[in-house]
């Protein structure tokens, strides 16, 4: 899968050192995210549990936690907003599966595939509840109108992918709105909380929110590129998903575009009417790698991978930055 | 259907007295659902103004504004907190009919059944995020808080239903537990927020949460309770959908605990199983008669009925009270 793994981006890039400045912080996140699943119904933290506690990386909260302390913040609200923000990803993630009936996440069966898609609808409707009670009890109003903010334009961004997904002729731009709706959103507000909640001036928090729209951006176009070029073991779902399901991501875009209309109807019965075979989604794939798609695709996510690491330039010299520089170096770089 | 006018209770009562009372409020609530239902995607509002316009009651925006009004309140706060009542109560009717796979909404095709159960979670998400940034703008830490806890308790009520709904011995104070969370939290806090939002005496908004409270219980023990002795007409759903879901209402589990075991078999297959004939719902709608089953779910409905009134019994004399002792009569009293 070298085509993944780009020259000019630093393919050892990790998130170690992030991890390691916020781990105090985070571990206090965790309790919270625990304690918070907890309910009388015991579903509820059986289903919240099986997704959260399924390795994902923690990057939206751990952006909270960081930019609230690389903003001097030392109080106890960040705790509870970064704790917020997850809650609101496994809630989006959760219907998500239901919407695009997906069968595993993370390396393990989706949950509506254990309990159903009526447990799973619910319990995301309960962790977006918990979501807003936890941020009422930490107190930033300003914090709140933001991450409120967030969950109505993942739902747009959601609903447009719904009525667009199948959309051969779909411009390149409103693919652009569709991920800064439903992905980078959550990472931008996630990062302007932070800033917030720990009263950081506001061309700050603007600076910082922009550094999470532009890595959310970098993030989700490697997702779309890894659908078609990574392996079911590294990712931990069945590569194809986003061509069985017809989703016109901006590698397939790209592809359909570039080798011309003696493919149209190869695209019209396998994307528009989603009439499939296992052999299709090899051939998508070889059109991909012929046209330079997917190369086309991480350069425009290495671009805003540069955006980002841009966006940090007023801040200075202290921990935190070479820190979030290497995650929009790994938001490119990751295999999965 | 003279069953379910009980002679004790005044078959006539109306909602017109409270209509008239709030009718210049709602008028401003009206308006600002319909401006902040607004998307650029334009499937949102089409989805969300095809249950929001479908003649629904408004019961719970308007115990907000009324709530408010008679505790003195002048300013905007409640208009924003009643049309973010009336879009969770949307979110919640959305996600609900996807769960229970329902036909049928207010005389009219469900959403899902138009859209597609892929939209109508989403628009609910859409709508529950939009409830929270209208409260955001209202700017009441308390109120916003005591909705933020209702939207948890909510989804915990229909968890809760969906891993017992199809048990045989539910007990009955699980049931009365379910309702509570699962329709009459959102009637409680619809008036302690008015209440609260108008900065009313913590006495005062307690009571008139309880007021909210036993509306909602006796509200949903005449909806199960007409499930089984409304007809398709009047209802705009058809009767029978509890029984052909499996569903343990009261009217049901009452009238099993008194058939007495040689039915058992009966229950067992129709709704354990779910394997069912048109003329199993006749026959259990006969043994509900026979067993004074429907009679004794609206007895215990009129008891909550008068646990509302006797709530706002230390508010003196103001033309809102006789209005919302009017609306715990006709809860009780309606066939729709």
């Amino acid at each position: 899968m070298a085509v993944i793994v780009p020259f000019e981006s630093p393919s050892n890039a990790t998130i170690d050192e992030l991890v390691e400045l916020v781990a105090a912080d985070m571990e206090r996140v965790n309790a919270t995210i625990l304690s918070r699943t907890g309910s009388d119904v015991t579903m509820i933290p059986e289903v919240a549990n099986h997704l959260i506690s399924s390795g994902g990386k923690r990057l939206r909260p751990m952006l909270t936690l960081a930019m609230a302390q690389l903003s001097g913040y030392s109080g106890e609200g960040h705790i509870k907003f970064a704790a917020a923000v997850e809650f609101m990803h496994t809630a989006t993630l959760l219907h998500d599966d239901v919407v695009d009936e997906s069968d595993m996440r993370r390396g393990k069966l989706a949950a509506r595939m254990v309990w159903g898609n009526e447990a799973s609808v619910l319990v995301g409707d309960f962790l977006f509840a918990r979501a807003f009670e936890l941020m009422v009890g930490a107190g930033s109003m300003t914090a709140l109108e933001i991450l409120a903010r967030a969950s109505r334009v993942i739902a747009e961004g959601e609903v447009l992918q719904l009525t667009r997904a199948h959309d051969l002729d779909l411009n390149q731009d409103v693919y652009l709105e569709i991920i800064k709706a439903k992905t980078a959103e959550l990472f931008a507000a996630a990062a302007e909380a932070g800033a917030v909640s720990a009263n950081a001036p506001p061309e700050r928090c603007r600076a910082l929110r922009n550094y999470g729209q532009d890595l959310g951006l970098a993030f989700q176009l490697v997702d779309d590129a890894l659908d078609y070029s990574g392996d079911s073991e590294t990712l931990g779902k069945n590569p194809g998903d986003d061509f069985r399901e017809g989703k016109a991501t901006l590698p397939l875009l790209l592809t359909m575009a570039r080798a011309g209309s003696g493919e149209r109807d190869f695209w019209v019965r396998t994307i528009d009417r989603r009439e499939q075979t296992e052999a299709d989604f090899v051939r998508a794939r070889d059109l991909m790698r012929q046209t330079g798609a997917l190369e086309s695709t991480l350069e425009l996510a290495r671009g805003y991978a540069a955006g980002a690491k841009s966006a940090l330039s007023e801040f200075g010299s202290n921990p935190w930055r070479p820190a979030l520089e290497d995650l929009a170096d790994f938001a490119v770089a990751r295999t999965a």
